[in-house]
């Protein structure tokens, strides 16, 4: 039984018996954030994530690191939907009191939530196996959320930056490609992953130009098929995919390239599953429609904006995802990041 | 370095660099919860609570229990602050996809859930150690709340129930009495430690009551001398306890007799000491002005609220709690549970 799996089956079927139009509770379980109103024209989002040691970071990682992470992940659930960061909380279990370690730890966090304008409010400090929940809190004009439900059949399937990154940038962490082999790595690649990893960018600057022009929007944290399956599977649409389009990095190609002569299979096939599943990205999956996209287009040059929109594919009727690659028919079945 | 003086320096200390009026965040760190405004005259109050297999619960507790209790304890904060509640976050960490686990444990939130119309709007789950972070929502009108800070100087210290409870039940479910003893207890007393542990009940009754009227609140999480001691502190001002007065309830004497047969105590220290140290009553300690608390009484028989409200001493200006027993100075120093 996978993650949502769990959620649907466990936590989601039992609704509130009360009418929900009067408990403020707008949007509940199944997108990037939950809404609120407690009244006035604008609407609170939340959205809470969990980093588990070991899994979601190496137990060894940097506390510095780890601190910019934790928040970095939740944020990115605001921008997905279009929501200005205000503040979060920070539930942390830790295993010790390491005076050295909750210094790095704290430095890493609070230079994050300066960077984003978002203020630590509350929490809660417990002693066990180290994990770090973080839930932010954002505001949005009532209305404007970015939903993964409003896909519409024709719409262009986009996505910001490059994908692979995260799972490029995991394979170097965790040392999946030996530390002996990663010495040829230059610096820059080296630097340029560690920093896609422990502080993954927030794509507030994207988001805020979405807002009344993207059709459905996500943040791609478990692979861009798992993700993209949210928006069709909310839309009640399907998609086509051109392999080919999928933006990836050198750092990314570099890091498959070492990874597949260690596994007898080709740099460009690792880095397409890493594109296509590894999760980690946080960059910005949306639909669009097509003269809707020059709109956006023109707003983004206007703003200066230096990030590379790719066109990928488009959503069709049909459910499901395919996959096509140089026009002829591809078959993917890996379907991202499991966490059971 | 306990919880509270970690959270003082690495969480704490740094403020956001933004002006405060303008974000949203009407009050940080340092009470029960967070007040958010999002544009209206209601605030948000926020809570977050994590609870930890093998400390803040036995490893082998039943699933269901777990479900209410990881609810119940987030709500008494809400109910400390004078919120009425809306909705909650869970952040579960789990070590396996048990079936029967799950479905048991979300019967007993939901049971929860449904009693105090709170709906489960959103979560995280992962892959870990078994941990349950409950983030709580509650509205209240602006300006209401029931603040730590409010005391002043010749008001009476209060609390609602009894003390100690949590404490006894503890040493029933960790059998620090062995069970062959235990057995001598009758059903009802059993039954009585199991639920005030497992179903602890947040005190919505009384704090509706309480607000306009009482001038601090707190919930009795930690032991009575360590939230009194937040309220001294958060008002600027200091505690005279009456040892005699705090109520304790027959099943607490019961067990405290059987510990104290093992550990050549007398019944009555061990009781005093689970009153006042003992934590996860969650019950409302509050202060108030000697005639509005004959407001408040005359308030509460209205409602016929069955619910004793014990009168156990007064603030005074000299920082510090000083206890007193039969009239005279009582030396205790233990200060509550300690995380770390």
């Amino acid at each position: 039984m996978g993650e949502f799996e769990l959620i649907e089956r466990y936590f989601k079927r039992q609704q509130p018996k009360t009418d929900r139009s009067h408990t403020g509770i707008d949007l509940g379980i199944g997108d990037d954030c939950a809404l609120l109103s407690v009244g006035g024209d604008q609407q609170l989002a939340i959205s809470v994530d969990t980093l588990v040691a070991g899994v979601h970071f190496p137990k060894n990682a940097p506390a510095e690191a780890i601190g910019m992470r934790a928040l970095c992940v939740s944020l990115s659930d605001l921008a997905a939907m279009g929501a200005r960061p205000l503040g979060f909380t920070l539930a942390i279990t830790l295993p010790e009191s390491n005076e050295v370690w909750l210094a790095a730890f704290s430095k890493g966090l609070f230079e994050v939530a300066d960077r984003y304008q978002c203020s630590l409010f509350g929490g809660d400090t417990t002693h066990g196996a180290l994990s770090i929940s973080v839930q932010v809190h954002g505001v949005l004009p009532r209305g404007q959320a970015l939903l993964r439900s409003g896909a519409k059949v024709g719409d262009l399937i986009c996505v910001s930056g490059d994908l692979g990154d995260g799972a490029a940038a995991l394979a170097m962490i965790q040392q999946s490609v030996p530390e002996a082999q990663q010495n040829r790595l230059d610096e820059t690649t080296k630097s340029y992953l560690d920093a896609r990893f422990y502080q993954p960018q927030p794509r507030f600057d994207l988001a805020m130009h979405l807002s009344g022009l993207a059709s459905a929007a996500i943040d791609i944290s478990d692979g861009l098929l798992a993700d993209l399956g949210h928006i069709c599977r909310a839309s009640a649409l399907g998609a086509e995919l051109n392999i080919d389009r999928l933006p990836v990095s050198p750092a990314s190609r570099a890091m498959s390239k070492m990874l597949a002569e260690l596994e007898s299979e080709t740099g460009s096939s690792v880095c397409e599953r890493w594109a296509l599943t590894g999760g980690d990205d946080y960059q910005l999956c949306f639909t669009i429609g097509e003269s809707t996209l020059r709109e956006l287009s023109a707003r983004l040059e206007k703003d200066t904006l230096v990030l590379p929109i790719s066109v990928i594919g488009k959503t069709v009727s049909t459910p499901g995802i395919r996959c096509y690659k140089q026009g002829e028919p591809y078959s993917y079945n890996e379907q991202g990041y499991q966490h059971f």
